[in-house]
C-alpha cells in the first residue's frame, strides 16, 4: 500500500515532462518579423524585471518570517520543519510563476504570428502555451508536496504511526503557508501593477489623447501589456499553485484525524486526495491532446473543442475517483467518491453562474449595457447591483454543497451526524469535493491561462501594424478564453470556500499539538485547555467537538462574536486598501504619460519613440509600495487576534472573513465581468458601437470593474486560505500566550 | 417597586405633549407667499398620497403575517397575544412616521420663510419640526411598550413569576418585528421613492436640459422633495422607532432570563432598560430647550449650540444611570451602569470616524474630490475604497463595545467569564449598551430630522424664486444637519449591531419556550432537544450555554458554516435587489420628464406647468411595486433555513447576516456620504466648481452614493434585526418541524 504514493513524484515528473515538451513545440514557432520580435522583447524584459524585483522583496518577507518561526521553533512553539516547509512553498510557487510568464512571453508574438495563417493555429500556440502553465503548477505542487511527504516520513519519530501522521500531515501545510503568502503578494502586487499600467494607459491614451488601445505611440502601452502578464499570468499561477496544493494538504491533514483510530486507513485517507490529483494530471494531458480541430474552424467549433477537452477530463476523473477509491479500499468508499463528485458538480454550477452574470450573450449583462443610456453612473448603479445579486446562486450551491459533500461521506447516517466519528469523516469529504474540483486544473488552468497570451498576442499584432484580421482573431482568442475561463473561476472560487473550511479542523488539530508539546514539557504534565487543565493522552483523544467545548467556540460567546466582526470587516478593509492602491498607482502612471506627451515632442507624430522603460519601472515601483501594507495586515491580523482573543476568536475571524470575503470575492469579480463584458457588447455595434456615448459611459464601468476583478476580488480568495494558514502556524503561540 | 413602572407611560405622556407643543408652535408661523404655500401643498399632497398608498400595501401583508400567527397559535406554536402585539408594533411604527412626516411637510415652507429673517429662525422652526419626529417617536414607543406590559402583567398566567416574566418578554418581542417589518418597508419603499425622483430629476433636468436643481420648470421637482419627506423622514421614523423599541424590549427579555432565579431582580432588570429611557425622554427634552442662539449667530455658533444639545443630554444620561440602577439596587449597579458609557462612548466614537470619513472638511472626502481630475472612473473607485477601509474604526470599535460591556457587566469576573450566569448577565450587558446608546433619541433625532426639513426648505425657496440668500441659509442648515447626523448616525448603527446580538439570546430563549410548551404538550412530557429528549423541568433550567451543545450551535458544524454563508448572502443579495429596483424606478422616471419636456410644449420657458403629479404617481407606484420583493424575502428566508436547517442553522444566517450586514451597511452609507460631499467641495469652488469636468464627475460619484446611503444602506440596520426578530417569532415552527 506504502508504495502508491511513488505515483505522486511519477505524475509530477510525466507532467512537468509535458509541459517541457509543450514549451520546446511552442518555442519551435516563428516569432514573426523584427518588429514583433522588438516588441516581445520590450514586454518580456519588463515583465523579467517586475519579476525580479517582486521576488526580492518577497524573499525579504520570507527570510523575515521563516527566521520567527525558527524562533518558534527553539520555544517549542512549532515543530523545526516548519521553517523550512514554508520556504519550499514559497519559492516553488514563485517558480511555477516564473515558468508561466516566461512561457506566456515568448508565446505571445509566436501566437500572433501563427494567427496571421488561421483561427485555428493561434489557438493551438496559445493553449498549448497556456497548457505549459497548468502542468508546471499542478506537477511542481505535486512535487513539492510528494518529496516532503518522503522525507518527513523518513525522518519523523513518533510515538505511534497514527500521531507521526498527524505531524506529518500538519507541518505540510505550513508549505501551503508559504505558497499562499507567495500567492497574495503575486496576486497583490501583480494586480495592482496592470491595473495601473491598464488605468494609466487608458485615461490618457484613450480618452485623452484619443488613440486605440495598444497604440505603439502610448507611453504606457508596454507597461500595460508587461502588467497582463505579471498579473494575469504568474499571479494567476501562484493563486492556483496555492489552491491546488492547499487542498490536497488540508484533506490529507483532514485524513489523518478522521482515521487516527486505524492507521492502516489512515494512510489511505491521506494518500487519496494526491493519488486523486495525480490521476487529474494524466487526464488533463489527455483532455489537452483532445483540443484539436481541423483547419479553418469557425469559433463555435474551437469553443466545443476547448469544452470538449474539459468536459471529458472531468468526466474522467469522476469515474476514476470510484477507481482509485475502490482500489484504496478506503472505509465509506462509494460515499467518498459523491463527495468528490458533489464538488465537480458544484464547480459547474459556479462556474454556469459566472458565465450567466458576466457574459453579454445573457441579460443580465446587456442590461448593463443598456443602462449606459443614462449615462456612466446608471452603469455603475447596475453593475453593482448585478454583482450583489449574483451572489445567491454560488452560496446556495456552496451551501449545498457543504452538506451533501459532508453526509455522502457519512454515507447519510442523519441519525448520529454530528457525532465525533462523523464530524471528522464528514469534513474530509468537504476537503476531498475541493480536491475533486481542482483535480484538472491542468487543463483548466490551460484554458484560463490562455486567454492573457491572446490578450498579449493582440497588442503585440497592434503594435506592430499586423492588420485588422489579426487583431480580429487575437480578439476572438481573448472572447473565448473568457468563456471557459468562467469554468476555472467556478472551480477556483468554489474550492476556496471548501479549502478553507477543512483548513478550520486543520487549525484544531494544530492546536491540539500544540498543547500535547504544552503538557509535555510541563512539570505537572498538564495544559490549561480553555478553563480545564488535561494531560497530553487526554487531549490527544478529545474530539473536534470537544475542543468547541473547552474553548466554547459557539455562537453565544461574545469572543467568538467579536472575531467574526473582525474577519468580515478584514476582508472590506483588505479590498478597499487594494482599491485605493490601485488609484494611486494609476494616477502616478496617468502623470507620467501626460509628462511624456507634454516633453518628448513628436511622440504623437510616431517620429519618436515613448520612454516604455519609465512606465514599466514606475508601475514596478508603484506595485512594490502598495503590495506591502495590506499582505503584511492579512499575516499579522490572524497572530493579533489570536494573542489577544484566544483560539475562540480566531475561529470566528476565519468564519467571519471566510463568509463575508466570499460573497465579496464572488461580487467583485461577477460586477467586473459584467462591466467588461458590457463594453465588449457596445463595442461591438450594439447601442451606438465605439466611440458613442454608451460606449463612454461602459468604459467607466470597465475602468471601475478592473481592480475589481483582477486585484482585490481575486485577492480575497488567498486572504481567506493564508489567514487560516498563519493561524495554523501560529496556533502555538495563541495556545501559550492568549489573553482571554 | 411594581409602581415605578408607571413612570413609562408618564414619560411617554411628557414627550407626546411636547411634541405636540412643538407642532403647535411650528404651526403658529406664517407659511409665507401664496406661491410657498401652494408649492408646499404639492409637497404635501403628494407625500400623503404615497403614505396612503403605502400603508395600504403593507396592512394587506401585516393582515397575511397576523393571520399566519393566529394560525400558529391555534396549532400551539406560539401564545395568542402574538398576532395583536405584531399589528401593534406595525401600526405605532406607522403612526410615527405618519406624524413625522406630517410635521415635517408643514414645516418646509415655514422654515424657508423663517430663513427670510436670520439663519437662527430658520434653524429655530427646522430644529423644533424635528424634535416633534423626535419625540413622537419616543413617546409612541414608550406608549407601546408600557401598555403591553401592563396588559400583558394583568392577564397573563404563569407557573411562577420569573417565567410570567419570560413569557411576558418575549411575547413583547412580536411587537419589536411589527415594527421592525414596517420599518422596513417604510426604508425600502421610501428610499426607492426618494432615488428614483432623485436620480430621474437630475439626470434629465440637470445633466440633459441643464437646469439648476429645484427648478421648478423640472416636472420631478415635486416628486423629489416628496422623496426627502417619504423617504429621509418617514422611513427615518420609523427606522428609529423599531431601533429604539427594539434595544428596550431586547434588552428587557435579556433581564428576564438573567435574572431567572431572583423574581425580584428580574423585575428590576426588565424594568432598568425602560427607565433608562424614559429618563432620557426628559433629558432630550431638557436638551431641545438649550438649542437656543441669539440673533445673528453664525454657523459656528449654530453648530455649537447642537452639539450642546446633544452633549449635555448624553452627560446627564449617563449620570442619570447611575442613579436609576443605584436606585434600583440591581445586582452589579456599578458595573452595568459602565456598560451604559461604553454604549455611549462607542457611539460617539463610530460618529466621529463617520464624520471624518464622510465630511470635505477632512483629507478623505477630499481626496475622492480630487480624484475626479482623472475622470469618473476614479471618484468611484476612490470612494469604494473609502467606504471599504472605513469600515475598519467601527468595527473594532465595536468589538471593543462589546466585550467591555459583557465585561463589565459582570464586573471583570475574567475567572468564570463564559459560565451560565455571566453569559446570561454579560449579555444584559451588552443589551443595555445599545439602550444607553438610544436613550437621548429625542434629541438625536431631531438633530437628524432637521435636516430634511431644512433640504426641503431650500427646495421651497429655490421653486417660489425667493431668492440666492435664502437658499445658502437652508443649505447651511442642511449642511449642518449632515455633521449633528453623522453622531446620530453613529448610534444607530452602533446600537443596530448590539440589539442584534442581544436578539441572538432572545431567540434561545423562545426556542426554550416552545420547546417547554412541546413537552407539555407531549404524551410522555418530553421534548426532542437537538439529540436529546428532555422533559419541561429540565429545558427550563438549561442555560444557553446549554442550547449552544444540545444543538451543535459550535464553529464545526458544516449546518452552521452553511448558514452563516447564507446570511453574508443575504445581505448583499438584499443590497443588490434595492439596488437596482432605484434603478428601474429611476428608469421610469427619467422617460416620464423626458416625455413631458418632449411632448407640453413652454415648459422650457416657463409658460406651461409640468405635470407634476404624474411624477409623483410614478415613483409611487415604482417604489410600491419594487419594495415588495426584497421585503418579503427578508421576512421568508430566515422562515425557510429554520425550517430546513433548524436551530444551528438560523443562530448561523442570524450572526452571518449581522457580521456581513454591518460591515456592509457601514461601507455603503460613508462610501455615499462621502461622494455626496465630494460633489458638495467641488461646489464650493474648490477644483474648478459648479459646471467643470470636476464637477461632472463628481455627480457621477453623488448619484451612485445616493441609493447606497439613502436606500441599501440603511435598510440593512432593519434587515438584520428583522431577520432576527422573524426568527424568533417563528421559533415554534423551528423547532416543531426542522429537517436537520
Amino acid at each position: 500500500m506504502e508504495q502508491v504514493i511513488y505515483f505522486v513524484p511519477l505524475a509530477s515528473i510525466v507532467a512537468l515532462g509535458f509541459a517541457y515538451y509543450f514549451f520546446k513545440q511552442m518555442m519551435k514557432e516563428s516569432e514573426g518579423t523584427d518588429t514583433m520580435k522588438k516588441i516581445a522583447l520590450h514586454v518580456r524584459t519588463g515583465a523579467m524585471a517586475y519579476l525580479r524585483q517582486q521576488y526580492k522583496v518577497v524573499t525579504i518577507v520570507f527570510v523575515v518570517l521563516a527566521l520567527i518561526f525558527a524562533v518558534m521553533a527553539y520555544f517549542n512553539l512549532q515543530n523545526a520543519w516548519v521553517p523550512f516547509a514554508f520556504l519550499t512553498g514559497g519559492f516553488f510557487s514563485g517558480l511555477a510563476g516564473f515558468f508561466g510568464m516566461k512561457t506566456a512571453t515568448y508565446a505571445s508574438a509566436r501566437t500572433a504570428n501563427a494567427a496571421k495563417n488561421s483561427l485555428n493555429s493561434g489557438l493551438q500556440v496559445a493553449f498549448r502555451s497556456g497548457a505549459v502553465m497548468g502542468l508546471t503548477v499542478v506537477g511542481l505542487a505535486l512535487l513539492d508536496i510528494s518529496v516532503w511527504y518522503l522525507i518527513l516520513d523518513h525522518f519523523v519519530e513518533e510515538v505511534d504511526a497514527a500521531h507521526k501522521m498527524i505531524y506529518i500531515t500538519t507541518t505540510m501545510l505550513t508549505f501551503g503557508m508559504g505558497a499562499s503568502t507567495q500567492a497574495l503578494f503575486a496576486r497583490v502586487g501583480g494586480g495592482i501593477y496592470t491595473k495601473a499600467a491598464d488605468v494609466g494607459a487608458d485615461l490618457v491614451g484613450k480618452v485623452e489623447a484619443g488613440i486605440p488601445e495598444d497604440d505603439p505611440r502610448n507611453p504606457a502601452t508596454i507597461a500595460d501589456n508587461v502588467g497582463d502578464n505579471v498579473g494575469d499570468v504568474a499571479g494567476m499561477g501562484a493563486d492556483l499553485y496555492e489552491s491546488y496544493a492547499g487542498s490536497i494538504l488540508a484533506t490529507a491533514a483532514l485524513g489523518a484525524s478522521a482515521f487516527m483510530l486505524d492507521p492502516a486507513m489512515q494512510v489511505k485517507a491521506v494518500f487519496a486526495p494526491m493519488l486523486i490529483a495525480s490521476v487529474g494530471v494524466i487526464l488533463s494531458i489527455i483532455g489537452i491532446y483532445m483540443v484539436r480541430t481541423r483547419e479553418g474552424a469557425k469559433m463555435k467549433e474551437l469553443l466545443s473543442a476547448l469544452g470538449k477537452g474539459v468536459n471529458v477530463s472531468s468526466l474522467l476523473i469522476a469515474i476514476s475517483t470510484f477507481a482509485i477509491l475502490y482500489g484504496l479500499q478506503i472505509q465509506n468508499w462509494v460515499g467518498i467518491s459523491f463527495s468528490v463528485i458533489v464538488g465537480l458538480v458544484a464547480g459547474i454550477i459556479i462556474g454556469q453562474s459566472t458565465e450567466y452574470y458576466t457574459s453579454h450573450s445573457y441579460r443580465p449583462t446587456q442590461k448593463v449595457a443598456e443602462s449606459a443610456k443614462t449615462g456612466p453612473a446608471t452603469v455603475i448603479i447596475s453593475g453593482l447591483g448585478l454583482g450583489m445579486i449574483s451572489t445567491a446562486i454560488p452560496v446556495i450551491t456552496i451551501g449545498f454543497a457543504i452538506v451533501l459533500a459532508y453526509l455522502s461521506a457519512i454515507q447519510f447516517d442523519l441519525s448520529n451526524y454530528l457525532s465525533a466519528s462523523s464530524l471528522s469523516l464528514g469534513l474530509y469529504g468537504i476537503g476531498i469535493a475541493a480536491v475533486g474540483m481542482l483535480s484538472t486544473l491542468g487543463i483548466t488552468l490551460a484554458t484560463d491561462a490562455y486567454g492573457p497570451i491572446a490578450d498579449n498576442a493582440g497588442g503585440n499584432a497592434e503594435m506592430s501594424g499586423l492588420g485588422k484580421e489579426v487583431r480580429q482573431r487575437t480578439d476572438a482568442l481573448d472572447a473565448l478564453g473568457n468563456t471557459t475561463a468562467a469554468t476555472g473561476k467556478g472551480f477556483a472560487i468554489g474550492s476556496a470556500a471548501l479549502t478553507a473550511l477543512a483548513l478550520l479542523a486543520s487549525y484544531i488539530e494544530e492546536i491540539k499539538i500544540a498543547l500535547v508539546r504544552i503538557a509535555e514539557a510541563a512539570g505537572d504534565g498538564l495544559a490549561q485547555v480553555g478553563a480545564v487543565k488535561m494531560d497530553a493522552a487526554a487531549i490527544k483523544v478529545a474530539s473536534f467537538a470537544d475542543f468547541m467545548v473547552y474553548y466554547n467556540v459557539t455562537l453565544m460567546n461574545p469572543i467568538v462574536l467579536v472575531g467574526v466582526f473582525i474577519g468580515a470587516m478584514m476582508a472590506f478593509l483588505f479590498c478597499g486598501l487594494t482599491m485605493n492602491a490601485v488609484g494611486r498607482a494609476a494616477q502616478s502612471m496617468v502623470e507620467e504619460v501626460r509628462r511624456q506627451f507634454r516633453e518628448i515632442a513628436g511622440i504623437m507624430e510616431g517620429k519618436a519613440e515613448p520612454d516604455y522603460a519609465r512606465c514599466v519601472e514606475i508601475s514596478t515601483k508603484g506595485a512594490q509600495r502598495e503590495m506591502m501594507f495590506p499582505s503584511i495586515l492579512a499575516i499579522a491580523v490572524p497572530v493579533v487576534v489570536g494573542v489577544i482573543f484566544g483560539v475562540a476568536g480566531v475561529l470566528g475571524l476565519l468564519i467571519g472573513g471566510l463568509s463575508a470575503g466570499f460573497v465579496l470575492a464572488i461580487f467583485m469579480a461577477n460586477a467586473g465581468g459584467a462591466w467588461d463584458n458590457a463594453k465588449k457588447y457596445v463595442e461591438e455595434g450594439n447601442l451606438g458601437g465605439k466611440g458613442s456615448d454608451n460606449h463612454k459611459a461602459t468604459v467607466v464601468g470597465d475602468t471601475v470593474g478592473d481592480p475589481f476583478k483582477d486585484t482585490s476580488g481575486p485577492s480575497l480568495n488567498i486572504l481567506i486560505k493564508l489567514m487560516s494558514m498563519v493561524s495554523i502556524v501560529m496556533a502555538g503561540l495563541t495556545v501559550a500566550w492568549s489573553l482571554f
